[in-house]
Order: C-alpha cells, then sequence, then structure tokens
C-alpha cells in the first residue's frame, strides 16, 4: 500500500511530524504536493481535495493522509492511525492512548510556537504583526518553553523503562516528534532555547538518539527534509529570540 | 465506576466538552474541584495532581480524567476515551476517527477563540492586550468564524444519514461539542455571529436539536453548568464583537 500525504509542498510546517514517521517507519508514500510540477501546482492538488463538494468525511486542512479508501486528517490524528502499522507506536492500548495524548501536547506547542510570529492573524504578514511578535515571543520564551520543556523532562525520567523514549522502550513517533520541536526550537530560538537547555538533558540525549537513527538520518540529509525557511511554523527572526 | 474530572471549578473553559459529555451520557462522576470547600481549595487540588512527581502517565494540563488506575488527558483524548463507554460515539472504527478528527478541530477552534482575549500572553490580563485582542478578534470574526463553519455546514450536509447530526444517525460527543461551540460564539460575539448565521443553518439546527436533548436541558439548568463568564475561553467584551 502507498500512503498518500497531502502537505504543503515548501514548508515542514504541521505536517513534519507526519514526514518524520513515514520516513523513520519505511513506508511507501508519494508527498502528493511536492510530487506536482510546481509549488503552485501542487498547492491546488491540496486546495482541490479539501474543497471537493460531495465528501462524507472531508478534511478541514492540510496535512491529511489517503490509504486506500480512507482519509485521515489532523497530524495527532494520523501519527494514531499509522504509528502502529509502522511499527513506531507502543504495543499497549494504554500506552497507545498516553503516545496521542503526548502528541496532542505536541500539537498544542506548534500552534504556540506559529503564534509567536502571528499573534494577530493568519491573514496579515509577520512584517504587519512584528511588535506584537516581539511580546509574545517574549513569553513563550520566558513561560512557555520551560514548562513544556519541563514536562516532556518528566514523562522520560518518569517512564519505568529508563529507556530515554518517551514511552516504553522503543523508538515511537511521539520520539520523532519531539526531536523535530527540539531541532525547530533550536532553530528559531537559538539564544532562547538555549537558556534552558541545562534543564532539559533527558530532552537533549532524546533528540540525539533520534538523529543518530539510520532512517531519519538519511532523510535529514536527503532533499525531502526541506530546510527550515520563513515560511513555516518554526522562523527564525533575530528580534523574536532575546 | 464513578469518574473523577479535573478541571477548573469556576469555568466552562476547555473542560466543557467533557462536562456535557458525561451529562449526557448519564455518568457518574466527581467534579473534584468543584467538590471541594472553596474555589481555591479546588484548584489546589488539581495542582497537586499535576505535580505528582512519580506519575508514569503524568497530565500536562487539566482537564483529565481518572478512571480507577487510567489517566487520560486532553479534552479530544478524554472523549475518545469516554464516548463509546457512555454510548455517544458513532459505531464504526472509520466513524470513530472521523469524530475524532472533528473534535481535534474544535480543540483547535476553542484555542483560537481563547487568543482573541489573550492573543499576547497567557500571563497578562486582558486589559494588557486589549488593542491586540481587537485586531485578532476582529480577523477571526471575519475569516475564521465562517471557514470553520462552512466546514461543519458540509460535513452535516454530507453526512450519509441526513440526519442533522455530524456522524451517523444518533447524537454523538462531537454534535454537544459543536453545540458547546454555537453556544459560545453567540455568548462571546452575539453581533460577530449573527453575520455568519444565514450560511450555517444546519449548524444552527443541530445546536437545537442538542438543546432538546432531555439530559442535556436538564444540566443546563442545573447548578451544575458553569454560567459563561469573564475567566473561560468564551468571554463577552462588547470592544471585540463588531
Amino acid at each position: 500500500m502507498v500512503y498518500q500525504l497531502y502537505y504543503w509542498p515548501h514548508i515542514q510546517g504541521r505536517g513534519e511530524v507526519v514526514r518524520l514517521t513515514l520516513e523513520a517507519g519505511g513506508a511507501k508514500y508519494i508527498d502528493v504536493a511536492r510530487d506536482a510540477d510546481s509549488v503552485e501546482a501542487g498547492r491546488e492538488k491540496i486546495v482541490e481535495k479539501i474543497n471537493e463538494e460531495s465528501a462524507a468525511r472531508p478534511p478541514f486542512a492540510p496535512p491529511f493522509l489517503i490509504d486506500g479508501d480512507i482519509v485521515v486528517a489532523q497530524a495527532a490524528n494520523i501519527l494514531f492511525y499509522l504509528g502502529p502499522k509502522l511499527g513506531l507506536a507502543p504495543s499497549s492500548e494504554p500506552d497507545r492512548n498516553f503516545a496521542h495524548q503526548l502528541q496532542l501536547t505536541v500539537t498544542d506547542l506548534l500552534m504556540e510556537v506559529h503564534d509567536t510570529h502571528h499573534p494577530i492573524s493568519n491573514a496579515l504578514y509577520y512584517e504587519e504583526q512584528k511588535e506584537e511578535s516581539v511580546q509574545r515571543a517574549s513569553g513563550f520564551i520566558d513561560n512557555r518553553i520551560p514548562k513544556y520543556m519541563n514536562y516532556f523532562e518528566k514523562v522520560l525520567q518518569n517512564n519505568p523503562s529508563h529507556s530515554g523514549w518517551l514511552i516504553g522502550d522503543t523508538m515511537t513517533y511521539v520520539d520523532l516528534s519531539l526531536f523535530q520541536v527540539v531541532q525547530g526550537l533550536r532553530y528559531a530560538f537559538p539564544k532562547g532555547f538555549k537558556k534552558h537547555e541545562k534543564r532539559c538533558l533527558s530532552v537533549l540525549s532524546l533528540n540525539d538518539k533520534v538523529f543518530l537513527d539510520n532512517k531519519v538520518s538519511k532523510y535529514l540529509s536527503s532533499d525531502r527534509r526541506i530546510p527550515f525557511n520563513k515560511s513555516g511554523v518554526f522562523r527564525y527572526y533575530p528580534e523574536l529570540d532575546k
């Protein structure tokens, strides 16, 4: 079965946690919009699918995944669906539910990161809401980064199997997502994140473990990994990084 | 089995979709923080639980639900867990996953509503970010409310069973959540929401159907339903409602 992933072709964005899982799981997939002749044509494919009038289970927004007859939307929901099929989910049901709960926390965090550069409106450019972004990013760095990092640190330390992974003793899609968070925070807030690194050593060590995964490192050095840029969730604006 | 719900005792907030489902499902539950001697003591109970050092599956934030040995956090995740047990989830797996996907869309919407009065920081009062709130709320009313409402309208119209419910032919927890959204938008943005009402008649009719549900209407007129107020997700500030 070849999965079809629908996500914006020019950014990592909210789709990157799905791409990482597909890659780390060795899945056969088509990144539909990147497979098009141009970025514009790729975006058009997504919009067409979303606007299909008659879909019984329409997605609200990308990312969404098509697997035969099944359409699954919302990144965390896609991972809940894909994880077990790709051997990247815990095996027991309570652990699977906990993995999903953690993934929803990552979702919240990504939304907050996005709003550091778009606190007023998605319909405006960053430059039109720069002053407000400076304020929002400052609170995010000082209050929210440590709150989230302390939490993931606690989950890692309390994992009964002390494996260095968040749940159980093998890597799951949530580990991949936390890796993406660390990569993104280091890119967007090199100074701001640095201030908290000393207090989240288990998180950093998980980041290193994911980096060493064979399939992940191949993906990261391939041209399938879109570089961080100024259109995605994580953006580097020096004035926001204090 | 008596469920224990942990959520702030003075607001509907993100916990209300869970309270509505527990009530509509006729569940036996303790609203732990409301059961305390004071609001302060209630809040303390939640904080204590969150700060427990040794929990193997700790929650990040309320709401969370305790069911025997199981702790489930994140509102959408709690509903995914509770729905089938209370007869308020669809019966097939693809429909259950779709229900969850819709619930995650409601989660996103609630986060956006919250940010209309807290665009800069949760750590500041509304009064300290009022000017930015006016801007954010304006974009929310003009762009986001119609986008979400059009989507739910489409889901209702494309439901193959044409039941007036979002999925299948019986009321599920997602219907209850969409009801809560309509109640909240009408409270917080009476003028702003009115502008879009004509184009979401199926959503409004779902709202009316939920209102007529016996258990729901008993709950709404009981003192267990906390009134909307100026601390929750939905807040009425005339200056934000244009």
